[in-house]
């Protein structure tokens, strides 16, 4: 049962504001175990491994490290890399387990979303081919909540009470005259409207938007139209909060109406989105004459450390010591998961651990049943959901007047 | 000496994330003064007191006052409501002294920035021409920081602090993949550079832009995107601040270049600005052919009261206290201010006053010889300026995960 060797783990797909707090558990676990003899890190996710550009973590100050657990961005730096079928194309694989046996890999982590676990699968298959023992652990992250198989996904949590707290704060600037405003907020969110709903949390301050559109329920221009002009006559105010990834009847994105951009797409197939908000605001100003904003939360929702979520910073370390204490305990090819314990009084998480291919491309999108008011409003089973997730202030270091965050001297292994 | 009567309080322009702790130092002081017989707060600044629309301060429940010290966006209601000159017409100034009258005004507490000090000032030189006795004094706010006569504005160490925080946070997110990026980072100041300068903070943890544009100096199209593609060649990553108010050598706004908006003027004769940050994505990415990033920060760094300056907010405070102290003892005609202690062992902030007639229109920009670098960064004596004004961290009440801002009942008088 014992595997004595290396480890390596690596960061893929977008990053969120608290990832590192995953690696700081991964690093953290491997470091003190018995088992494994050395830690490293991919330099940008799997071409980290491919191109042998790999650093060496227990080199590193370990209050750095520990600064992981507040530092937004991916640390060890990320891809979007999409490996080839190994039926097709062995040349990848071939060079993973060439650079696994040059440093006697024996484990290895992957910490990313539904893209990433197609990735961490194909591999941990691939290596059981082989007869290579090597034990595979994918630990999750996006602030997309998009995963299969899991209850929450790291990462949104923080997104969701950076989204809420911000719009909370705006929809307070927006009111702030009497000559009438409608803002327009656009978060993240290609397929699934998780993010956007977390504008709906702001109820608590009074300042929900009166609009919330999600990707998962078709998008009609008129019918948006006309719902923000009635409530701006009544109010000389509205709050819009729309998905990017919103279309229209025929599964079109409205970004593609708006931006040239919109065509192009990225190496997994994915379309490029953006200008949502503006392009929105434009048509509510030309139907009402109101004054309009239109606000991207754009890198800034994946990215505020500053008002992350103390629950889920905890949670996404402990996803990390769970990925290595599983893999140390004999499992592989595996994702790490968590549920609600149903049987605890109040919020009490457990971890599990699914099969990587069931994870892998599967997308986990807004129930439609908690979308309500003719699809503007979401209802009360949503916030159930999200409010323990948004739970706790982080314990940020600050210097300067600003967060002090981890500063890794990665000397290559 | 001692003058009974009631006061108006109101905020005027565009709010910052502390407004409200100037109204709270107002508030406090002017409730526990014994010259003043009742606490007035005019709904949407002046406006309030032409249309008779004023709110009952005393029967406010006191602890919803104190949580506007880390309330955002101005509590009462704002306006950008220029007065004609009394000479030209004197209705406006009729029906403030009806008013100041009919509630037996004797304070006038007025916050804004240097429009909201010519309101201020002329309404102080009507009543005194009319031989009616109310003291009046201004209360400074302005996240661009553009005042005279004063060290710094209230409201300006917040978004600073907002700023500075998020450009590190966004630097790290933009250097993510190892495929390039340009990130173009847009911040608010129609003529002074204060708050772009502000990104520059993020050089203490490595992530300061590598071309910050302020208005101060002219925008030279072709220079930049030479220096943009130069710096991403050696870097494969460039991070560029501009303020909104860039212009050319002609004086001409960037953002009129971007948007159609941009000749409509508000009541001020401001041009409405915005889309610096995509239209200068746009353009280089048609250059270099890099991935982008435009983003603006818009409304958020006026309203981000959770990552607010501790400093900032004690500061804000004092300013509205000092200015019911100084009417009540007898002053009159005057904005508070503020100077730095310079017999201090590190940073003191002393308060002054300054004749409203000097500050009403007035702008300070920021220090031509603090841009350094061909333009293009910031010395260090905007660090030894700055620092001190970003210092600590709000002290936030937070329910449901978003911060509990103060609900106010606003009772009519």
């Amino acid at each position: 049962m014992q595997l004595k060797g290396a480890c390596i783990f690596g960061q893929s797909g977008g990053p969120t504001s608290v990832i590192n707090s995953s690696a700081y558990g991964v690093f953290k676990t491997a470091l003190e175990s018995d088992c494994i003899t050395r830690v490293l890190g991919a330099k940008y996710g799997i071409k980290g491994i491919l191109n042998d550009d790999l650093i060496d973590i227990g080199l590193e100050d370990p209050k750095e490290l520990e600064l992981l657990l507040n530092t937004p961005s991916s640390a060890l730096g990320s891809c979007r890399y999409k490996l080839k079928n190994a039926s097709d194309d062995e040349t990848d694989y071939k060079r993973i387990l060439e650079i696994f046996k040059k440093y006697d890999v024996r484990y290895f982590f992957y910490n990313g979303g539904n893209d990433s676990m197609d990735t961490c699968n194909k591999i941990s298959k691939y290596l059981l081919s082989k007869g290579y023992e090597c034990r595979v652990i994918g630990v999750p992250k996006t602030i997309d909540n998009d995963l299969y198989g899991i209850d929450h996904c790291p990462g949104f949590g923080s997104a969701a009470k950076y989204i809420a707290t911000t719009s909370a704060e705006l929809a307070r600037d927006a009111k702030v005259y009497d000559t009438g405003m409608v803002l327009v907020l656009e978060c993240m969110g290609r397929n699934a409207g998780w993010l956007t709903a977390a504008t709906a949390v702001a109820k608590f301050m009074d300042a929900e938007p009166d609009i919330i559109s999600l990707p998962e329920v078709p998008f009609d221009m008129e019918k948006f139209l006309d719902r923000v002009e009635k409530i701006y006559k009544e109010k000389k105010y509205c709050f819009v909060a729309v998905s990017e990834g919103i279309k229209d009847s025929d599964g079109k994105f409205i970004a593609e109406y708006a931006t040239a951009n919109a065509s192009k797409e990225d190496a997994f197939g994915h379309k490029q989105m953006g200008g949502v908000a503006s392009y929105l605001a434009g048509a509510i100003k030309e139907r009402t004459g109101a004054k309009t904003r239109g606000i991207e939360l754009s890198l800034l929702q994946r990215c505020a450390a500053h008002c992350g979520s103390a629950t889920d910073i905890k949670e996404s370390f402990l996803m990390g010591c769970e990925a290595v204490k599983a893999a140390v305990s004999g499992i592989t090819d595996k994702m790490v998961a968590n549920e609600r314990d149903t049987s605890a009084q109040g919020y009490k998480l457990k971890t599990k651990l699914i099969d990587l291919q069931d994870v892998a491309n599967a997308e986990k999108k807004f129930p439609v049943e908690w979308i309500i008011n003719d699809n503007t409003g979401i209802s009360d089973e949503f916030f159930d959901y999200v409010l323990p997730l948004i739970e706790g202030q982080p314990d940020i270091k600050w210097e300067h007047g600003i967060p002090r965050f981890a500063q890794l001297k990665k000397v290559k292994a």
